[in-house]
């Protein structure tokens, strides 16, 4: 099932560059999958400190994006790989930049969670906690599914998107609801609704991100396909 | 001031190939232009008919990010291009993959303008002439300093967007004030508030488009770096 091939390359240390700037990948994933939890736990818990300790945290994870797209950069010049290296490379450079813009949106849930809310809009920021955790399971999921190149946990994690983007829609409806019913709480709800959007935004990255695992593992481009295409291309069986 | 390179190159084939995608990028991004300029139309003249073309037009969007990122991939595999030709090669996988981004925000837009509004919420839609108006020039910019890998003409497109940015708090500001005064109209504004935030997000992509653009002149990355010192590398001057 694990179709992961690194490790068996000819060449040592280009074995060990690839490692490398895989493990960094990993580590700027499980630095945005923090950064994301605490965005929702100062959410949960109205924490400024925490909010502020996320805020100040993301220009790691923009480092790290650098960092680690110069590291492909020379791999791809000094290596010059092909077949699977080349698209381990390639999927990289590309998950790192969905996982930079999963942070900036976490930044954004973070600033949410500096404004102050009165006690009777706090139910308003309750409202967000089942998206919010949904997303980040997804986001957990697809980090997992990444280090491994597991493409069956990667279809799982794109399929569940829909749902994300369901419970996204029912929360919009229910916030209009509250903005026609209290109108001066509007730009309080204005702001709870743009973190549902960055939640739901999310979901969608995650989504890219298990498309270049397959992509990986199959040598095939699924993106645009439908999720059936998707199935067929994962499950290895032919397409009409 | 024009440092583009291509064309310098020993392999003839090798040439070709590389102005191959760069022109499949041009032509893309002349297609996105295409797509945004008309969902901005079909809001001014609340054209149905026009948003549908729109609509029906982004798979061709989608089948071209697909297809130039496979001929980069090719030629990558099979020319191990470095120096210039690679960042030439690695700035269009990027930036065909904000070109994809961008059209789905005009598909976004054009979906509000399907929207039925009555006459007195059109002056609404009026609100995002502005707006759509100024990132529509920020793309064509981006487009034409791509076309020529004018660095030069990719700051001033950078700078743009803090005016645009302005620009769209001060819409969302005034949307606000409106769904205050007519609770009834709050789904209506709702649309045009996400289109607004479409456009916002279409100006950072015309944003990191400068920066790929900056990246293949200078062979440096200038994201996550402040404008000061954007100048300074295009500039050439030394930084503190």
């Amino acid at each position: 099932m694990d179709k992961f091939s690194v490790g068996k390359h000819i060449s040592g240390k280009f074995n060990e560059e690839l490692d490398l700037i895989r493990n960094k990948a990993l580590t700027m994933g499980g630095l945005v999958e923090k950064q994301l939890s605490d965005a929702l736990k100062a959410i949960e818990n109205s924490d400024t400190e925490l909010a502020n300790r996320v805020l100040e945290n993301d220009y790691k994870i923009n480092q790290m994006e650098l960092e680690i797209d110069e590291a492909c950069t020379r791999i791809i010049a000094k290596r010059q790989p092909t077949a699977s290296d080349l698209r381990l490379v390639l999927a990289i450079i590309k998950t790192i930049s969905d996982l930079e813009r999963i942070g900036d949106e976490a930044e954004r849930i973070a600033h949410v969670a500096k404004a102050s809310f009165s006690k009777d809009q706090e139910h308003l920021l309750v409202s967000l906690e089942n998206l919010g955790q949904q997303v980040l399971s997804m986001l957990r999921q697809v980090l997992d599914a990444f280090a491994r190149m597991d493409q069956e946990s990667a279809l799982l994690v794109h399929q569940q998107d829909a749902n994300a983007d369901r419970q996204y829609e029912a929360l919009t409806r229910q916030l209009m609801t509250y903005m026609m019913e209290d109108s001066r709480s509007i730009p309080k709800i204005m702001d709870v609704m743009w973190s549902a959007r960055s939640l739901e935004r999310i979901g969608d990255r995650c989504q890219n991100i298990s498309e270049y695992i397959i992509y990986f593992v199959q040598g095939k481009d699924v993106r645009h396909t439908s999720q059936e295409s998707m199935e067929n291309t994962v499950r290895g069986r032919t397409q009409s």
